[in-house]
């Protein structure tokens, strides 16, 4: 039976795990991305976690997996992703190649997400879908035709990024109105504080959390309520925009501010409907992520093993 | 040598055309679309311009390639196109099929483009790129890793009902704010029309079409060329977010209002350039397609036939 690793980078953490070939989480091992800034060193502990985690189950694997912000699948490289202490273009493939004799297939995150749900979860048998990730950002994950769009570049699939509102907010990316400037978890906080204000002539006290709007909404507060329905409506036309690209059989939903709930899905799903060509209409469903939370990304990267034709 | 037939199916004109494998179109017909409503009589007619063009130029054919409004790839037919006087589901794939023992393959005409571009233009040895074409209407093809996207439907690849304003100008499609309503020729003309009331107080005399408006700008009307510089920049954030899905090599352009050249290119790559994500600049090129415009259509069917996979 072939195990596969699936490790997961993000800004704080990098987390490990052990796939079985039924997508089960065998054993998971964790260091902390952000004590680091030397990648030879971060590589090596990595290194050291891996074997460790292999000795005490005693198994073979047939590759690693790594889903990274900025990770480019072509050159199996992290270039200069904003939220990480060690800085410069990191060639993960070749770095972790020289301790484990498999193949070490990369890239970014929402890429390895939507190709765990392809894998593992409610996209098995699919060969049209397409994944949004809200969360810091909001990332996209493209197949088409059963495969993985990675592009010329080897970066495709950065529909957060679409210009959703010409002239809108201004992004950290240096563009305005991206659709993430709207429905990634600072988006809706920025949504929340300006309907407050409007409501209340005043800022909100305190901090404010996109959970914590979550929680207001489902307390029935109409600000937040207010927030999520425009949220809901613009990720709505985005996604019925997405349509038009490769008329999906799904559009999948993952991350933190998703798990809101019905205030967020309902004014969703309206939108999604509302706004989807008539042409496409009925043809592609509006669904959540299968996987669970806290298994999806270490899955996700583990499912990229699975690309039979790497580098094109 | 093998010949190929192109079929463009318009709603004023059907044109055909015999060509060679080199992409030399050495023999046309043509016949009025508009003048029929019974689809059999029509589809008889079209079989009997060809045979007499084989006929006269002695050759055999390895398929029919048609180009068709609502055109659908998987099904073979034209699905209630609004512009043919023909009504109906009309299953061009077996009703020509019974007139020649060669493989008809049909697709929507911006796809059939875009595969032109590919098989004989200046996509060729390209993976990724996508194709706007402006006129009535905007439509876009799109090919990945070599593929021409048709999606879960067939019908994959309407860029031109992106929403690009949401709660925008009202398309035909019964939605608001679709990049058709701002850069097709309507749409060139509606721009003018508004730049001119708010100039001049009133409305321009006599009919305006997109063509009057390209000789009015390098004449140096100053509303014609606003026209057109407002045409480019909406036109060049809806392709810098095309980009966001696949990172093509180079996004192509063709089509009636294209022709205007500087007036509307310039604004045009202005705006790609300063709308494009940082990690895609430079890695995809504005270009205008390389076939010529009074044979991109029946090229682009023909092209059709080199489509190995049909069905999916």
């Amino acid at each position: 039976m072939a195990y596969t690793i699936g490790i997961d980078i993000g800004g704080t953490n990098t987390d490990m795990g052990l796939i079985d070939s039924e997508g089960k989480i065998v054993a998971r091992r964790n260091i902390p991305t952000n004590k680091y800034t030397d990648f030879e060193l971060y590589v090596s502990d990595i290194a050291r976690e891996l074997k460790a985690m292999l000795d005490e189950n005693k198994v073979e694997i047939d590759g690693i997996g790594i889903g990274a912000p900025n990770g480019n699948f072509y050159t199996g490289c992290v270039d200069n992703a904003p939220n990480l202490t060690i800085k410069g273009n990191l060639n993960f493939e070749q770095a972790l190649g020289r301790y484990f004799d498999v193949p070490v297939v990369l890239s970014n995150d929402a890429n390895a997400a939507a190709y765990g749900e392809y894998i593992y979860g409610g996209a098995r048998g699919m060969k049209h879908f397409i994944m949004f990730t809200l969360g810091t950002g909001v990332g996209s994950g493209i197949v088409v035709d059963g495969v993985l769009v990675h592009g010329s570049t080897g970066a495709a699939g950065e529909l957060g990024h679409s210009i959703l509102i010409p002239e809108g907010r201004q992004c950290s990316c240096g563009r305005k109105g991206c659709l993430e400037t709207y429905t990634s978890a600072r988006g809706i906080v920025q949504t929340y504080r300006e309907l407050y204000r409007d409501a209340n002539g005043k800022e909100p006290d305190g901090d404010v959390t996109s959970k914590m709007i979550g929680d207001m909404a489902h307390q029935g507060d109409e600000v937040a309520l207010a927030t999520w329905r425009k949220t809901g409506y613009l990720l709505g036309i985005a996604m019925a925009n997405a349509i038009n690209f490769s008329a999906p059989e799904a559009i999948f939903l993952m991350g933190g501010p998703a798990q809101v709930g019905a205030p967020l899905l309902e004014p969703l799903q309206k939108s999604f409907d509302e706004h989807t060509l008539s042409i496409f209409k009925g043809t592609c469903r509006l669904m959540m992520s299968q996987l669970k939370a806290n298994e999806v990304a270490i899955l996700g990267a583990a499912a990229l093993v699975k690309l039979k034709t790497k580098k094109s």
